[in-house]
């Protein structure tokens, strides 16, 4: 699983806790609670662990050497400090030149500066080979993507469920609908399979045209609502990442509209890709369809309306990981996993994305876990 | 709401996203998705971000410039980097000397650092004043707690409703009650009182003599399970913490004297804490108390037995900040909040942990949402 053909020349240093570790996970098999030193080199791998961690990271990281703070002879005043645990191992490995990712810590970085280690810090991961996914990597997202497929499953039934009252707002089981409780009940779903999210997005209305909108208050009949579910899997560490636009009851003609452009360039980018397609060229055809299509991205008053992000991302053990598709060069390989999401977003009408998670293959891009994309729920 | 002793004199850069973010919604008052730059200049407060992020952040941060990359007139082939977002603006602020913090991206420091910019990395955050909380954080952060001490009464119920099958295991509503399932129930009513939780630690047995082990397979009769929930509220971003430690049925005797000495220590710490007093002080009488009680803490074929944590940290908009009850020198302070956890290990024997969440009063510690601490379940 672990790419060598960088970290055979300038070893790989990672101090990482359980908020970012994707890097240190893919190298070590460890996922770590509080921040640990994992050190890359090529044939010799080793973590630096406290000894709270230390039982549990001898049984998860495999081939890999699990030492203390104090096995590595660390001077007891700076025993403390991790910055010190990364110079220490570093001395006994007699390493003067690490890589280094570009969110590793500056505190860390100064202090192995400043005892003459040579840090090089990457753009990007540490694992490059991380964006071709493996069978089990391909199985692993694949668990993810079905639990959000369920919990997007769940969120189509409560809206149908859901009954408008005069005022056009929803109401489920005798109260209020809103996209707090909606989040809730997709979250619990998630839960019960297995994964855990943080950001679900339900936004409706002129929230639904913001795309970073999380969603706040009740849900409307005739409005567009933004489904947005990525969850990781507690176990694996993979995520998942869908996102279905609905409307309860009939949309204005302006928001059919809107859905069907999104829904057909979707189509357009899910056609184009395959090995060696070129992932900008991709992005470049969404957003050609959408100005052909008389939606141009504009910015007026701090308002934009249009499709400013994206056409998909790399997903793994980081939720947003290369490639991207967008304006970055990138040519298309086989065993990468990508989101496919276009969107349109105008606050007078409202907000449109529609996306899967595939892989790419040989015969082109295969949805992981498919899902029906319609818009209307009676 | 913002500490200015410090921001007044050099200023304070942050770049942070959702995994990492209390110093930047301190300072600013925005919670953001993708990594932003924040620079806190005392007067000047300013945010760069991206044109997602436009609209929430000027309505989130008060006071606060928000500006769009274009705004800070960056070179079009360098918009994309967040290094240069950073660049551009202290440029444009004539700012040539800035503090970050320890976890400040390495990448984007070298950047300052190549084109003149002086990068001091402060050890704790950038906002010191951020340990001592004011009282509509004090209620924040009591919010987390009662969502945490309502989970923790619902997996009391589910321990008492469970029953024991013959081999010890048990059972809950017709099927195996594991750690993954309780933790599963804890989740969910965290989720129904707008909290979150990654890391619920359920762990019986063995398990429950590390710390650090979330638990995993079946819970049993007899044994010691460890609850340790600490969720963070999704409007306000702060955590709450709390520990249990129950046994279904009756404990044996090395057990139930276990616990006896963590909750004799843990009220011994409890009545210790107040204005003035040192906070290493009340983490060294919770070690001297188990010494003397014969759980000394020892090392022997790398398993660990006895007390080997601190006895507490500080909770806030991180789940562990300043000040920490441990070695370190620490005089409180009236309205710092911090964790009081001692607890004892012995895989031949179990792990016992009890864990309140205090706030520092005049009149001592006020413990935030009390639960009983009752060992065992009928």
């Amino acid at each position: 699983m672990v790419d060598k053909t960088k970290s055979l020349t300038v070893p790989a240093l990672m101090v990482e806790g359980a908020d970012q570790c994707a890097d240190l996970f893919y190298g070590s098999g460890f996922m770590p609670v509080d921040p640990v030193v994992f050190l890359d080199a090529g044939q010799h791998r080793t973590l630096v662990v406290p000894m709270l961690e230390f039982g549990r990271a001898r049984e998860e990281a495999k081939g890999v050497e699990v030492v203390l703070p104090d096995d590595i002879k660390i001077p007891k005043k700076r025993g403390r400090s991790i910055s010190h645990w990364a110079l220490a191992l570093l001395r006994r490995e007699g390493i003067r030149r690490v890589r280094v990712g570009s969110f590793f810590p500056a505190g860390v970085m100064k202090v192995l500066e400043r005892n003459g280690v040579k840090v090089v810090v990457e753009k990007g991961s540490l694992y490059p080979g991380r964006a071709v996914k493996h069978a089990d990597e391909v199985e692993k997202i694949s668990d993810s993507q079905r639990a959000a497929v369920s919990a997007m499953r769940r969120a189509r039934v409560i809206l149908a469920e859901a009954v408008a009252g005069a005022d056009g707002r929803l109401r489920w089981q005798g109260s209020v609908l809103d996209s707090e409780r909606l989040r809730t009940e997709i979250d619990i779903e998630l839960l019960r399979k297995g994964c855990h999210a943080r950001d679900t997005i339900v936004a409706g209305g002129a929230q639904a045209a913001d795309p970073h909108e999380r969603g706040h208050g009740p849900l409307r009949a005739g409005e567009s609502i933004v489904i947005d579910i990525f969850p990781r899997h507690k176990r694996s560490g993979y995520w998942g990442d869908i996102t279905r636009t609905f409307c309860k009851g009939k949309p204005l003609p302006a928001l059919a509209r809107m859905y069907k452009a999104v829904l057909e360039a979707q189509q357009l980018a899910l056609d184009m890709i395959k090995p060696g397609m070129r992932a900008d060229k991709v992005h470049q055809a969404v957003c050609d369809y959408f100005d052909e299509r008389g939606y141009e991205t504009t910015v007026k008053d701090g308002v934009v309306r249009g499709f400013f992000h994206g056409t998909g991302h790399g997903v793994g053990l980081d939720i947003h990981e290369a490639p991207s598709i967008s304006r970055i060069e990138h040519v298309f390989r086989a065993g990468e996993v990508v989101t496919v999401e276009p969107g349109l977003y105008d606050p007078d009408i409202g907000g449109v994305r529609i996306e899967d998670t595939v892989v790419v293959e040989k015969s082109g891009a295969r949805i992981l876990s498919a899902f029906p994309k319609k818009f209307g729920i009676g």
